[in-house]
């Protein structure tokens, strides 16, 4: 059994129950008589290279349970992306450190880099436990049935669609919602949660699964508008046109791209705007208004799935009892088990590294722009209730004037 | 004592508490003996001259509960502006009803038309109380010592500003996020309840009550970034350059007006991506995101400010007290009581109908782009504590590598 220190880093964009990941790892890891010292690296791997860590082993339990309520990444992040000289230069001083045990909390990304990590160690014969702790408010992990971070993403955006199209019966008008997701639909499909009864928005969904086309866009919204007098509408960011290519980097004047060649999506407004002129020029629609709901979507205060900051935890603590009992690297998954309860495994690094996972096609209906009602099964338990709302029902007045 | 019908409907924009002053009038209403029936106009005003009218006479209690809890005006808004004309037709239609007491919940223009029907009313010799039932996130009426509805539209703005500096810390670079608030700043001022500790954001607040430029603006955003390594930045969609025209009316290509002359500046992130342009021109930071929080901060199903929920229902029902007890037309306004209480009374209408009141000076320190102590003496009451957060601390591991 290898014993020594561990040392757990954040990687990729944050989320409001990221922390809770950080607080089950390091309380389960107080408790293992195979670890040592709890490091965190500051910033994600560039805190191990830069040699910036922390010994969070003495940090009072009472201090840790506010730190896992509290959203954003509490080791701060990083989107570096390690190659192999840099993933070689982690161990080296993780082996400095004695650090015997590593937690990468991330996407398919910090898998990858968990991934390499172990390889290198292995090529210098140190001996190390990688483990992969899950988040993602995309929730577009491989093996998995979903990803810590999402159920509270998808809270927030539920609630948020629910509120609008109340705004939109009182004022009527078309609305388009931005919702993050370059690869995966997840969370722009989870604005359905807040359709409780016929009529109700969202109204259409777009998501990358599809390809998104001008003329139907229009069709669809103009058929929505005539029935309902309103339309809501929730769009991924990352939705694509016929060639495949993002809408967004087909109209931005000056792209940005990230360490992944990835085009910069978030953080502007330009693809709702685009969308709205777009509804603008071919309808006779006066009121149509476009929000991006960027960045309060994953990290809002306050606004957390119950199930989702439990799992979250779970996962944090999941990470070092697999890495101390079953003595092996690996990325820590979630099995869903009848409706509704879950189980923890360990997976293999290479099958979480690297690739991401779409929405399944039964998920959604690229026609109808609009989910299934089995996508509405999956994520229901993930997201909880949402308050209960109601509409007035009452008789109307006969009129006296107006025949 | 004047006996007959009572009539309420619901103008501008909503508000996530709106129908609990809904509620807390039928509630009252039902109560009283001088109101027989108790009708809803549809659409506002505009249901009225349409005879679009509910009888909400009976709705039992545990569905008006549901109702009050539920954002965003449930008997549906106008942005009408009725002229003399107008309110001419309103009379005949309340006459015709045999409405007596008429009830018109919403900003300063509600304010007038209930002040013009008022009058209409009496040129005809038609004897009717029409009550003004104060509403706006903006918080921008006079007279009143703050407005329903700003409070939970607070709490929204100043939660999403918590998440989003903690989200910032994470990932380092500059965030602007554009909020509501025309010609009145209350709302993003409200953001710096977010700050609990020193270097915490927001670190800059541009409000419609000073006057922007492009030159401070970057000077500003320099000095914070290069002392705390982000800047997280609130700005009202209302900011106005040195001709006092606001920024986003210089920026629009395709203006679009309401009712009242004024340019639409919600429902759209041009600001958000203008601003940004402005520091990526200026200045060399690579991480530059704005986010437009639009109908979000109004409507969001679940934020909510337990005091602003309480008020919202009280003037409701206060609106019923004043008009059968005093027997005249009147607004209904908050007087602040010691720290804190809350006492309720009757302006007349002219004090309220038309006019704004901005940001006192005392709150808002331009220089500095921050709110004073004052303001947030005045608005913590309104919003309630903000959930806690906490960061990690914790001493910093030797370097064994790195000297």
């Amino acid at each position: 059994m290898l014993k020594g220190n561990a040392l757990i880093a954040q990687g990729g964009g944050p989320t409001v129950v990221i922390n809770q990941s950080l607080v089950g790892a390091i309380l389960a890891a107080q408790n293992s008589e195979l670890i040592d010292r709890i490091y965190g690296a500051l910033h994600g791997v560039s805190g191990i290279i830069n040699e910036d860590i922390l010994d969070l082993s003495e940090i009072p339990k009472d201090e840790l349970e506010i730190i896992a309520c509290t959203p954003s990444s509490a080791m701060r992040s990083t989107r570096d992306k390690p190659d192999d000289e840099y993933c070689k230069r982690i161990v080296e001083v993780l082996k400095a450190h004695n650090v015997r045990y590593f937690f990468y909390n991330g996407g398919n990304d910090s898998a990858d880099t968990c991934k390499l990590v172990s390889e290198m160690a292995d090529n210098i014969g140190y001996e190390l436990i990688a483990i992969h702790i899950p988040k993602t408010i995309d929730n577009d992990l491989l093996v998995t049935d979903h990803c810590p971070g999402f159920g509270s993403a998808a809270k927030f955006v539920s609630q948020a669609f629910a509120g609008i199209d109340l705004d939109m019966r009182s004022i009527p008008g078309v609305y388009i919602g931005i919702v993050m997701g370059r690869d995966a639909g997840f969370l722009t499909a989870a604005s359905a949660l807040a359709k409780t009864k016929e009529g109700d928005g969202p109204h259409l969904i777009y998501v990358p699964e599809g390809l998104f086309s001008k003329e139907k866009f229009v069709r669809d919204v103009d058929k929505v508008y005539k029935k309902y007098g309103r339309c809501v509408i929730a769009v991924s960011e990352g939705i694509r046109n016929s060639d495949g290519e993002p809408v967004i980097s087909t109209i931005l004047e000056n792209k940005e791209f990230d360490a992944h060649g990835n085009v910069q999506l978030s953080g502007s407004g330009a693809l709702g705007d685009f969308l709205s002129k777009i509804l603008k020029d071919s309808l006779n629609i006066k009121r149509v208004r476009a929000d991006t709901f960027g960045y309060l979507q994953r990290s809002f205060l306050g606004v957390v799935s119950k199930q989702d900051s439990l799992e979250a935890r779970s996962v944090g603590s999941k990470a070092v009892e697999f890495s101390t009992t079953l003595q092996k690297s690996g990325s820590v998954a979630i099995k869903r088990v009848g409706n509704y309860e879950v189980d923890y495994f360990l997976t293999p690094l290479e099958t979480v590294a690297k690739n991401t996972k779409p929405m399944p096609p039964e998920f959604y209906d690229e026609d109808k722009a609009m989910v299934t009602e089995e996508f509405i099964n999956y994520v229901k338990p993930l997201v909880g209730d949402l308050p209960t709302t109601g509409l007035i029902s009452a008789p109307s007045v006969e009129r006296k004037i107006i025949n």
